[in-house]
């Protein structure tokens, strides 16, 4: 090219046969095309006397527009819902994401770490099964946003999620308004704030009515097989000591599912002599006979702030510390009547 | 050090105050650590005087032990089930693996076997939503496996999937031996492969028995909604133009739990005078009244097999073009007394 005029990347990008994105992508070397294109453009580069934007490519070329998503189990369809919306919400501002299951087990999760930190992504997205994020698998130059759980951590990382503690003692309050007077609570097997804070919320709500806690009436599902069944199992085990409880909290809908099972099974009416509330208001909920009351958690926020929250870090602002997404207690037919 | 004995990479661990897996991945440099240790191990190496063995070293520093997997729907049960058992399989064999949705999004799948097969992965696991993978795509070096759909390709790509014709043949030659004449079938979104072979069961059983098959007797869910809210607002419908038929194969559980929420409360007794059979057997089958008969797909053996054949690409083998995940029949309430 002989003529006064400065070769753009249009005419890189006619001379090559692809789209003036495909050549910046190329420059940038953000990862979205073939070998044979970078050849392609390459040539065309060499051939024309191209000279890039050198500032641009510099701002640029840190990025790989891709963002790691951690879940602890992905079978979970309250975690594939947020993973699904952050999908969305992310892939509008052009980045890739890749959804890392971790199994809930704290190894994986910190494998995870490791390998999307290790100039793969951007930044993390995380819905932990840590207690703990070990400060030495966070490199400082890659945000990282933890959504609905917040393990503790030397660094500051912003979190999202929801008044756990509100929703539960407001699912209770629900039940001894309903006539509740020995509630049960069905603990799930996650990360410890998330229990400790539903925990909380079911022991303020019993308190604040007078009413006792007692440490036998809060049943532990261990995660070793899956909750529903787990939970069926436990609540059959109690029902056969005696019907006792006139009410059953469910930190999970899975968990609730299993304990109305059990009920069904025992031929106890629900919500006649039973009231049950879960948590999550999954799909299941719409499906068991009688509906299942629940916590309505809205996943699309959720993911959505943490998106929200992620892409401030990475334009360089400082996101709020703590960012809560507004709960809902919806009630169905297991719990009134 | 200066003593005759060659320095071992248990030498260079010790120095470095990490394991020796940390050093291995160091030297082939596959992503898995921080740049202090990577800092930490190199110094060790530089102070000791360690020679790693080239030959281990070019073989596999080829590798990034990421698999990449696409999926179109990750807040669908069966996929997100397939998702969990590709990890927890190839977890056992040292990778990582990115889980990509596309929303059922053609141009987003393109750009994640891009994004992916850019130096990122070593291998794709693909349940595609595209009709076609354009060979463009498709990097010669990087293994793909497609699970349960195989869309059309330039290359071979081997697959791993259920006989759908067969197990849609199965479900409604079910439906006829408990009595049905007339059989409507509920199509789901999904890519022509899979949509196809589950029409034509459907067609050959109705043929086998000399029934007709009526193009109306098809009910189009589009994607545009939750396929469960779709198929309960055709079925509602159809209801509502007279109720002429008997038996209802829905290519999808979600889809035959909206057909039977439209029967219900068209007051339509199930399996009384409508029988239903679903496909997938997902979590929902046992949770509504009646549970739902459906076709069981074993998403372990389908993510397990796909994996195997990746694995075995992997290992430099030429792996079998089709290996088909055997079905099963599961008669539930919903279509028999």
């Amino acid at each position: 090219m002989t003529q006064g005029k400065p070769v753009s990347i249009r005419d890189v990008a006619r001379m090559a046969g692809v789209s003036t994105a495909t050549v910046s992508r190329v420059i940038n070397d953000n990862g979205r095309f073939s070998e044979a294109t970078r050849e392609r453009v390459e040539r065309a580069i060499a051939e024309s006397g191209y000279v890039a934007n050198m500032a641009a490519k510099s701002l640029r070329s840190q990025r790989s527009y891709n963002i790691g998503m951690i879940v602890p189990d992905i079978s979970n369809d309250f975690f594939s819902a947020i993973a699904l919306h952050v999908e969305r919400t992310l892939a509008a501002s052009g980045y890739s994401v890749f959804v890392c299951n971790t199994g809930n087990s704290a190894e994986r999760e910190r494998a995870y770490f490791t390998t999307l930190t290790s100039k793969l992504v951007d930044g993390v997205l995380c819905i932990s099964g840590l207690n703990e994020l070990p400060e030495n698998l966070l490199p400082d130059a890659i945000p990282i946003v933890c959504i609905d759980r917040y393990p503790a951590s030397g660094r500051r990382i912003p979190r999202v999620s929801s008044d756990d503690v509100r929703a539960s003692r407001l699912a209770v309050e629900h039940l001894i308004g309903q006539g509740c007077r020995r509630i049960l609570y069905i603990s799930s097997y996650t990360a410890d704030y998330a229990r400790q804070d539903r925990a909380t919320g079911y022991r303020e709500a019993l308190a604040s009515h007078g009413m006792a806690v007692r440490p036998v009436d809060t049943l532990f599902v261990t995660g070793t097989r899956p909750s529903m069944e787990e939970a069926e199992e436990l609540v059959a085990r109690r029902i056969a000591q005696g019907l006792d409880f006139d009410g059953i909290f469910a930190s999970s809908d899975h968990t609730a599912v299993g304990a109305l099972k059990a009920l069904r099974a025992a031929g106890v009416d629900v919500p006649g002599q039973v009231r049950i509330v879960g948590y999550d208001d999954s799909i299941y909920t719409r499906l068991t006979t009688p509906q299942l009351s629940t916590i309505q958690r809205h996943t699309d926020q959720l993911a959505e702030r943490g998106c929200e929250v992620l892409l401030q870090m990475l334009a360089g602002k400082t996101p709020p510390a703590v960012t809560i997404v507004p709960t809902e207690l919806v009630v169905r037919e297991s719990s009134s009547k």
